[in-house]
Parts: C-alpha cells; structure tokens; sequence
C-alpha cells in the first residue's frame, strides 16, 4: 500500500470504505474509519466498540466521541500528516465537502483502487474461505432443483435455496436471487418474483451466498419439461462460449481476450447480439469487484485473481440462457472451482 | 421538487441514487440514470430495457450505447440546460470528476435531499405498503419464538424466520437480521451468528422485510428460561422510554424531542450512558431515511412521516434490551403500526 500511497504522493490513507476497511483489520461491522499507511488507527461509534476490539488486528482501535471521520482528521493533523489521501471512488461530494472545515491544514488528495488493487489478487487464506462458500452454494443447488415444479413461484423457489444457505452458515446471499423462468429468463437481472414456474421453458438461476464475508456466484439455466432441439442448440452455443472464455484464462491475458473468447464464439452462431454484458467480474469480499471481464478491458490476468465467467444471451419475449462459473487464475492457466455439472438439466 | 430546484438555482435534476429513481418512476431496476425536473427522461442499459419500458412510468425510457449518465449529460446539453443539480450526497468524487469531459457547457450544481424532502412524507399509497410489509413481518414472529430453544444457532433463528418472510412474499430481509442472545445482546448490532442461544438470558430479535419495494423494522426481546428480577426491572426501563419516545410523537414536536423523551426517562433509572445510539430513523424504500430521531436533531415531526422508536440499553459483557416499534405520524398525535405485543416473553 505505501508504494501505491507515494504515487499518490500521499503519507497517509483514510479508508471509509467498509470491505476495504474489513479486509485490512478485519472489522465486520458497518460504521467506522480506518487511517491507514502510517501507524494505523481505527476510530468506531458506541455501538461498535466492544465489536472492534474484539476483531480489529493491526490498528488501535478508539470509539470516537463524535463523528468518526473528524476524529481520524485530527488525529493525521496531530501526527503531521500533510497529504491524506482519501477514496475518491467512495466518498461522496457531500462527504468530502463536510471534512473542510476538519482539516487543520491536512490536505486531502484523492486517491484510487489503492486497496482494491491488493484486493483482487487473492492469498491462500482468501481463496480457502471462496472455495468454502462456492461450496456451500453449489450443495444447495440439487436441494433447490427439487422444489421446482410448474406453478410454483419464482420467489418460493428462492425462499427454499435461501433457507438452506442459511441453514448451511451464509450470512445473507451476496445478491438478490434471480430466479427468472419462461420469458423472464430474457431479463438478465430478472430477480425471484410472485411468477409462477412454466410448465415448459429455460429458467436462470443465479445466486450465491456471503460465507464468512467472502461471496460466491454462480448461474446455471435448466429447462422446465423438454427442451426443444432449437433451445438445446440455443443452450450448447452458451455453454460453448462459456468454455471459450475459461479455455482463455491464465496469466498475462488481457480481460478483454477473456469476453472476447466468449464473444466471438457466439457470434458465429450469430447470437452475439443477445449477449448484452459482460462476460464476468472479480469477486471477493464483495459480489462486483475488480477486474471487470468486459470488451476490450486492458488489466493483465494474475495469479490469485478470481473472477466470473458468465455468458448468456437474452431473446426478448422468448426465453434467456446464461451460464456462470466462478475461476481462479492459477500460475499456468485456471481452475473452474464451481463443481456443479453444466449438463442441461431437464425437470 | 421544482420549488427546491428553484432553491438550489438549478434547471433539472440528475437523480442516480436508486431508491430515488424508483420513486420517481417506477423503476425497480439496480441500474439507470434519471433527468428530471424538465421533460423527465430516464437512462440504463441493455440489462434493464425490457424491465424499464415495463415499468417506468412518466419518463420517456432510453436504452444508452454507452454509460448512462454520459448519455444523460449530452441530452441536457443538448436541451439548453445550462445549471444541473446532481444528488451530492449519492454522487462519489470520482464520479463527479468522470463527468467534467462530457459537461458540453452545463454547469454541475450540488443539490441536497431533494427526492429524500418529498420522500419522508409518505403518500396513502406508500402508508399502505409500509402496513403490509410491517405485517408480514408481525406474522413472521410467532413462528420465529417456535425454533427458539437453548442450543439452537442465532443463524438457524434467523434463517426459518427469513424463509417465512419469503414464503409470506417478501423480496429480502431489508437488513442483515440481528438475533443476539445472553452476552452478544449487548451488541446493538449482533447480527445473527453461529452462537448458540442461552438456557438462560436475553435474546435481542431486530429484524425487517422488504414488500413491493418498501421496508419494515422491528425489535423485540426475549428472555430463554425465566427473567430475575433485576432483569425483569431492566426490560421495563426500556419499554417505558420506548413508551414516553411514542407519547412525544405528534406534529411540530421535533424529532430531538423525541429522543429526549426516551433518553430522559432511562436516565430516571440511571441506564442513559447505556443507551448508545438515537432513537429512531425514517423508513419507507430505504430501511434508513430521514428524518434521524436523534439528540439535538431539530426536524419537526409532519403527519405522513414513518419513523422507528427504538431506545435500548447495553450493558458491555452481560445483557441488552432493545425494544422497537414502527410509527406513523397523523394529524393529532401517532399511530403505532406494529401490532405485535411488548409484554415480556419468556421462552
């Protein structure tokens, strides 16, 4: 972090954003202020204190008196901090208006991706807690196939699976759960509604759980009743792409390759059109991290990155597919560490 | 919202926070950009353009080529805007620098809680979705004190108590759910953990769902086994602070008069320095809204505005007590909304 601060050209960093705040001292809760860079202090509200000093490691940890963020200004200005760079991608202009008049001739400087870009290569010890909640994701899929029927609703289809995370040690999911079926298979963020189940047609699964802070991801679409030869062929050009891409995974490849791999394989089945996203994003600590896996995105692919690999097309009023895998960049190539089959099922 | 344009010298409005956009129009998308205070026009991409045209109602709906706030910017331009506000509260410095090339000579202006302003007042339509989520989360209470046994994780607690609220149509618990129980009640945010609930002692239940997009929030505490009488006396401390909080509420009291009625009368019984947060906070498409009802805090109350009472006590390493309603204010006084009783409840 110090070499990124200095091309900053700042002595010190005020960390407001909580994963980042968590994965540098290990607070799990949802209020407080880390000054890191220098000799790091963590500053908290009443209700947090006895929480802090039981998970912060790394910085003294101080219940302030009024705002947080005051305290931890005028403790850099106490320590002579001069320049305090701050992150520019989650404070607000309110915020940042509000520390004015705090300063006592600090000067603030903005400051970007500093620990976001530790976070996206992931240690051992991070990965461990990934695979733990890919895991714990994927034993919930066979349980969630068995409560789909015709008729019965999207959203009880996510009450069961989300039970069972529970159930299984998630903390929450790590997005609201898609559960789209028949024509709202082609909305891609067509989360679990009151609609009941198709008798016949893909439905999108899309979900993951929040497992010792560490988010999972995965899609698969499988299809009510028989799939037709035309949606079968539909689901293979999916699946083709998404093997495409994670063929392209390993280390130096530009990200942009990566959706490209998957773009260009679609396109000669001419279904490019119907892919309307990217074809994945890093995840960690939170659902959406860096490197987003998106056309013509230059970051170099590291070992210990993981990231998404998630195709899909979308045919308006017909039906939509996509399937998702999460993959870890390893020193040769990648690991696909989703262990559910991509074989379309048919309920 | 043209009167607080007006006020803020501004000639339309950019709204990019969510819950602001689905005010406005409908939109229950997690992606788009409004232009409002003209001739309304809203913004996303091609996830979300199916879903948009569905839903969006009194603003024409455009799918962006390219980010959506770009595309925004160009039409103001283009419409002879010369001052837009934007929501400095929701708007991050970096975002806020990334528009300065696409400005084409409109001028930025900060404008401040202008869609919160008309928010905090609840419409009858609103009043009435807020009762319904309210509800279902009452009706998830008594099922909720049936899994409670000594032995039995937080976690499993909460996760039948979220399957219920599913099941009952709810499209997500509106906040991590707290169940914290014996010592961990102390911790005003003891989000549900893999602890096991006490033979004997406090078990704080604070918990919310979201229907049809607005939320709802409760407290209550409950004791495993029988309450001594010093802990018997401590509940009802709390519950008469809660009590005087609800009798202060009426029309032009402001909100800091609230949180004085509460914090005065645990202060009668010595258990102020234990009461570490505010009173309460608005709810409605956020579980956090304004107005705060906190010390000092000098909003007045207006007929329309929902708001949580909730003073609790926390006693580091041995027990805590938070009891919670949801409050409507009305023309003459209050109304409370959740009809679930405070009586002490001894599993």
């Amino acid at each position: 972090m110090n070499e990124a601060l200095q091309r900053g050209r700042a002595e010190a960093l005020l960390v407001t954003h909580m994963p980042n705040v968590r994965y540098l001292t290990g607070f799990t809760g949802s209020a407080g202020v880390l000054l890191a860079g220098t000799r790091p202090v963590f500053w908290t509200d009443g209700r947090y204190g006895e929480q802090a000093r039981r998970e912060v490691k790394g910085a003294r940890v101080v219940v302030a008196k009024g705002p947080a963020i005051t305290a931890a200004l005028q403790h850099a200005a106490s320590c002579g901090v001069q320049r305090l760079g701050f992150e520019a991608e989650h404070v607000t202009v309110a915020q940042r208006k509000s520390l004015s008049p705090h300063l006592g001739g600090v000067r603030m400087v903005e400051t970007s991706g500093i620990v976001e870009g530790l976070r996206c290569v992931k240690d051992s010890d991070e990965i461990a807690r990934i695979r733990a909640a890919i895991d714990l994701a994927s034993r919930c899929f066979k349980p969630l196939l068995r409560v789909m029927r015709p008729g019965v609703a999207e959203s009880d289809v996510a009450a069961h699976l989300e039970f069972t995370a529970r159930k299984g040690g998630a903390s929450a999911m790590s997005f609201e759960t898609i559960v789209a079926g028949g024509a709202r298979s082609a909305l891609p963020h067509g989360v679990a509604s009151r609609a009941p189940l198709p008798a016949r047609g893909f439905v999108v699964l899309d979900y993951g759980v929040i497992l010792d802070g560490y988010c999972s991801d995965m899609t698969r679409t499988v299809h009510m009743g028989r799939a037709s030869r035309e949606f079968k062929a539909l689901y293979e050009a999916v699946l083709e792409a998404q093997l495409a891409a994670i063929s392209a995974v390993r280390p130096g490849v530009s990200a942009g390759d990566v959706d490209a791999a998957a773009r260009n394989t679609l396109q000669q089945s001419k279904l490019a059109k119907y892919f309307t996203h990217s074809t994945g994003h890093g995840v960690g600590l939170e659902i959406h991290e860096i490197p987003r896996i998106g056309a013509k995105q230059q970051t170099a692919l590291e070992p210990g990155m993981v990231i998404t690999i998630e195709p899909g097309i979308y045919i308006p009023g017909r039906c939509g597919i996509r399937i998702e895998d999460m993959v870890l960049v390893t020193a040769t190539g990648c690991e696909v560490l989703t262990p559910v089959s991509k074989e379309l099922i048919e309920i």
